[in-house]
C-alpha cells in the first residue's frame, strides 16, 4: 500500500492537474488517479479560445500541455479507477481502486462532469464539428451564422440570449409547449428579434459531411418532421456531475454536487473539491484550474494543522 | 465621449485581460484602461511555473501573451489613468481618466494591488534574482536552499512553514520580540527543525552580485550588525489593494479589499470586482484569471437584466 499520501487527487482534468501542480511546488507528497485520459472534457474540446495565454489552442494540445507541466513539476499520473473512498480515522482515508488502495491525510475530488447528450444520430460524430454543449466556450466560433440550442432550462435559454448577441438568427428547439427557466430570462429572450422558439419539437439526427449542415426536427404535436439549416447547435439539456461514488462523503446538493466556496472545503474536514463537481457560479477550464490551486491550498492548510 | 460601454475594465492585468476575452466573446462592448504596462504585477515577475499549461514562462512573457489573446479577440487596451468613477444614474457611470471620459452601463474593477517593499538597498535591483515577494509562487525554485522570511503575521509565518518543507534552513526574521501571527500557525512554526526565528532584527540591505547572496541584518536590542549567507528571501510585510481611488464605490474592508464572492459582485449592483483587489483566500495569476471570467459574467447577467 505504500507509504501515507498527503493528498490523493481524484481526476486529471483541468481541477485535478492544476492541484497537482500546485501541491507538488508546495512540497505535498500526492498522487492523481485517473480512469481516462488526462484532460477530462478538455481532451475531447475540439477548440479552446478562452484560456488565457493560449489563443485557440486545441483541447487535445491543452490538456497535454497541462499533463506535461504536472510531470515537469514531478507528478505522475496513476490510470486507476477509484471503487470507494473509506474514513478510516481522523486524517486517515482509505482509496479503494481496481489497482490497489492507497492511505491518505486528505483526498481532493476533482472528478468532473458531464454534459447530457441528446443520443440522436450524428450527434456523436458532429461533435466539436458544429455540435456543442457550452454556448459561452464556443458560440464565439459562430459569429454572424445560423444557430440552435435544444433545452428548455435556465442554461438553454441563457444561451440562446448569449448567441442572439452575435448569431444572424437562433432558434430554441424545446420538446414541450413551456420552457422551465425563470420568468425574467423568459422575458428576456421574447423581446429577441432574431430568436425564433419550435415549441413541442425534437431533434431527431444531426447531419452534415464532417460538418454540421442540418437538424431533422420533429413537431410532437404535428409529427411533422422537417430538416432545418443550421451551423452550430448547443445542446442544454442538463449538465450532471461525476459523484456518484463519492457522494456519501460529503454534502451535496440534490443534483450531486458538492457544496463548497472558492476554498473547496466540504462539510467533512479533509475532503476537498475542485472544478466542475463543486456547486459554482461558471464551468470552464480556467475557473476549475483556479479551483484546483484553492483546494490543494486549503488541504495544505488542513494537512498542516495536524502536524 | 462616444457610445455608452456594456463594461469598462480598470486594469489589465490577468484579471482585466481575462474579464476583457470573456467579455468580447460573449459580445460586449468594452473598453481596458491601464495606466501603466499590460500585465500588471505579472510583468514584472521573473518566472512563473504555477499558470498550468506554461511552465516556467516569465511574466513577461505570459503578459505579453495574455494581452496577445485579448486584442486577437478584438480588444483595446487604452492608456489612461482613471481618476475617479461617478453614479450618474441607475446602470449609468462615469469613468473619468486623463484621456478624456467614459459612460458605462457597469465597471469592472480589476485594479490589482501590491506587496510592500522593506526599501532597503539592493531590494530592487535584486528582486526576482533571490528577491521574492510570494513563498506560493516562487517558493519551489529554493528547495534544498537556506532562505530567508523577513515578517511577523500570519502570511510570514505560514510562508516559513511552507519553505521548511523543502528548504535546508528557513530564517525568519522580524523586527519586534512577538510574533502577530495566530497562536496555532506559531506553534507549527516553533515545532520546526529546521526553521530559525531571528528576533528583534531587521535587514538593513540585501548583497550579491546579480543573484541574491546575503542579507545584512542588525538586532535592534544589541544593536549588532552582522552577514546573513542565504540564496532567496521572502519579504512578508503585507500587500496593499491599489484601489484607494475607487473605495467610495462599493464595501470594501478594512484595508481596502472590495467584498465579493467568487462571482465579483460588489455591494452596489453594476460594480464589479476581479483579482487582487478582491478580498479572497488565494491571490495568484490563475485565480486573478478566474475571477475575471466570473466577474465579466456577473456584468453580462447584470446588464441583461436591463435589455
Amino acid at each position: 500500500m505504500g507509504e501515507m499520501l498527503d493528498t490523493l487527487i481524484i481526476g486529471a482534468g483541468p481541477a485535478g492537474l492544476s492541484a497537482g501542480i500546485y501541491g507538488l511546488r508546495a512540497g505535498l507528497k500526492l498522487l492523481l488517479l485517473e480512469k481516462a485520459a488526462a484532460g477530462g472534457q478538455v481532451q475531447s474540446t475540439y477548440a479552446v479560445d478562452n484560456y488565457p495565454g493560449l489563443p485557440g489552442i486545441s483541447g487535445m494540445d491543452l490538456s497535454l500541455k497541462m499533463k506535461e507541466h504536472f510531470e515537469k513539476v514531478g507528478g505522475t499520473i496513476m490510470t486507476a479507477e477509484v471503487t470507494g473512498v473509506q474514513k478510516e480515522a481522523e486524517r486517515r482515508f482509505l482509496v479503494k481502486t481496481d489497482q490497489g488502495d492507497f492511505a491518505c491525510k486528505s483526498v481532493l475530488l476533482a472528478a468532473g462532469a458531464h454534459h447530457a447528450k441528446l443520443g440522436v444520430p450524428g450527434e456523436e460524430e458532429l461533435a466539436g464539428c458544429g455540435v456543442s454543449y457550452c454556448a459561452t466556450c464556443d458560440g464565439a466560433f459562430y459569429k454572424g451564422a445560423v444557430t440552435a440550442v435544444v433545452g428548455g432550462g435556465n442554461v438553454a435559454v441563457e444561451d440562446a440570449i448569449f448567441l442572439a448577441r452575435f448569431c444572424e438568427k437562433v432558434y430554441l428547439i424545446h420538446r414541450r409547449d413551456t420552457l422551465r427557466a425563470e420568468k425574467a430570462l423568459q422575458d428576456v429572450l421574447l423581446a429577441l428579434p432574431n430568436v425564433e422558439i419550435l415549441w413541442d419539437t425534437t431533434v431527431e439526427c444531426m447531419q452534415g459531411d464532417g460538418e454540421l449542415e442540418s437538424l431533422v426536427i420533429r413537431n410532437l404535436k404535428t409529427d411533422e418532421q422537417k430538416e432545418l439549416a443550421v451551423e452550430g447547435v448547443f445542446v442544454a439539456v442538463g449538465i450532471l456531475p461525476d459523484t456518484e461514488r463519492f457522494t456519501n462523503l460529503a454534502k451535496t446538493d440534490e443534483q450531486g454536487y458538492f457544496i463548497a466556496g472558492e476554498d473547496g472545503r466540504t462539510s467533512e474536514p479533509g475532503i476537498f473539491v475542485a472544478g466542475d463537481a463543486r456547486k459554482k457560479p461558471l464551468r470552464q477550464i480556467l475557473t476549475a484550474a483556479a479551483d484546483g490551486a484553492n483546494a490543494i491550498t486549503s488541504a495544505a492548510e488542513y494537512i498542516r494543522e495536524f502536524t
